[in-house]
């Protein structure tokens, strides 16, 4: 059997960092994949010693497909490093996240992990978060009409994210997810006024979570943004 | 047959001023119950036209045995009135709620409610919030360690609620709550940073949701509080 290797640069930098001991929590979606493929050679190669928490079951499957071994997040207080993926990153590091559904655990993971990479591929920079995509809010399926009047009132519309065959969407959690233009709102008010909001579980604004941003360039070169204290 | 009439003049009172073509939100407990015996008692005799929406699967249950229409909340933009019970009340017309842990979804028809009428007896009547009982916590079960250390930085110590045998007590929406003891926090600062902690679904503090409280003196009768505009 000969080894089959792919170089993935900005995967690569994304795991360069985790060492042997520590605890590392799996992002989710097509970039964090590639992540979990990167560090699942890595293990194999310098033979690390690891433990992983996963942010959805998706990346669950993948992970432990790769060997890599994956515990209960439930039992886990802190996390040694965390990366994930982005759907968009605006200039200040402010992201939007969510397309997959799993920003609720992706951002609980974020708050336990003492550091936190975020990678993106140049498509995802926008000056203003909302330019290429809809922002994900997850709310609970019993609340959804008054919670939509509620998000009216913040100005936001939106629809009721649904599967390929037409079925509602459900999060791991079993939350909807409605999916809303967003308009020339000043986030940090628009991230605490949903957050405020009961039948609001979490939503796909994250302002406060990447210290490192990691950016592919079409170029093929790898671009770091690192959070100032 | 003889109709057998017991008065009850707490529940009597809380459901008063509802009137025939409302749409009425039920809350959850024992107080709650009484309401809405007295509520479908109304309806019975005076045959009013009500739509009910239920603040608990065990509510429903009760509203459904004594003859009130119950439709899915998650149709309903607007509710007319809301009656409730609650496990605490200060004297700023603060109260603590969820010793069933229904408060997630009882907060949301609050939200949703143009008027909201609770219901206490004397007992409940507390100088301070957590004096009585201790403080619930909603929390997504996924997160339960990692939020339990934050809350830990709140200064709140917790336990796991279980059912009578030894399980895990699952909240309607499949949340666990946390029982914690309250200290000399600022019970806006609480809910606030309560709000934010990711994982965190809900908690008890109802601070600003009661327009009504209707207190049940030990001597039989009943005092009404009404929140000043």
């Amino acid at each position: 059997m000969t080894e089959q290797r792919v170089a993935d640069p900005l995967a690569e930098a994304a795991v360069a960092d985790i060492r042997s001991g520590m605890l590392v929590g799996l992002g989710t979606g097509r970039t964090a994949s590639r992540g979990v493929v990167a560090l699942a050679e890595r293990m194999r190669t310098e033979n690390l010693e690891l433990r992983c928490v996963s942010t959805s079951h998706a990346t669950e499957t993948l992970a432990r497909f790769h060997g890599l071994p994956v515990m209960d997040f439930a039992l886990v207080e802190r996390v040694d490093y965390l990366f994930d993926g982005a759907d968009e990153v605006d200039p200040n590091m402010n992201m939007l996240k969510g397309s997959g559904g799993a920003m609720t655990r992706e951002r609980i993971v974020a708050w336990a992990a003492e550091r936190r990479v975020y990678m993106v591929d140049e498509s995802k920079l926008v000056s203003r978060l909302g330019e290429r995509t809809t922002l994900p809010i997850a709310v609970l399926a019993y609340g959804l009409a008054a919670v939509r009047a509620e998000m009216r009132n913040l100005g936001l519309n939106g629809v009721c994210r649904r599967t390929i065959k037409g079925e509602l969407f459900l999060t791991d959690n079993g939350n909807l997810i409605i999916d809303v233009a967003m308009g020339e709102q000043d986030l940090s008010e628009l991230a605490a006024s949903l957050n405020d909001v009961p039948g609001v579980i979490d939503h796909g604004l994250f302002l406060t979570e990447a210290d490192e941003i990691l950016i592919e360039r079409d170029s093929g070169t790898i671009e770091k943004r690192v959070r100032e204290q």
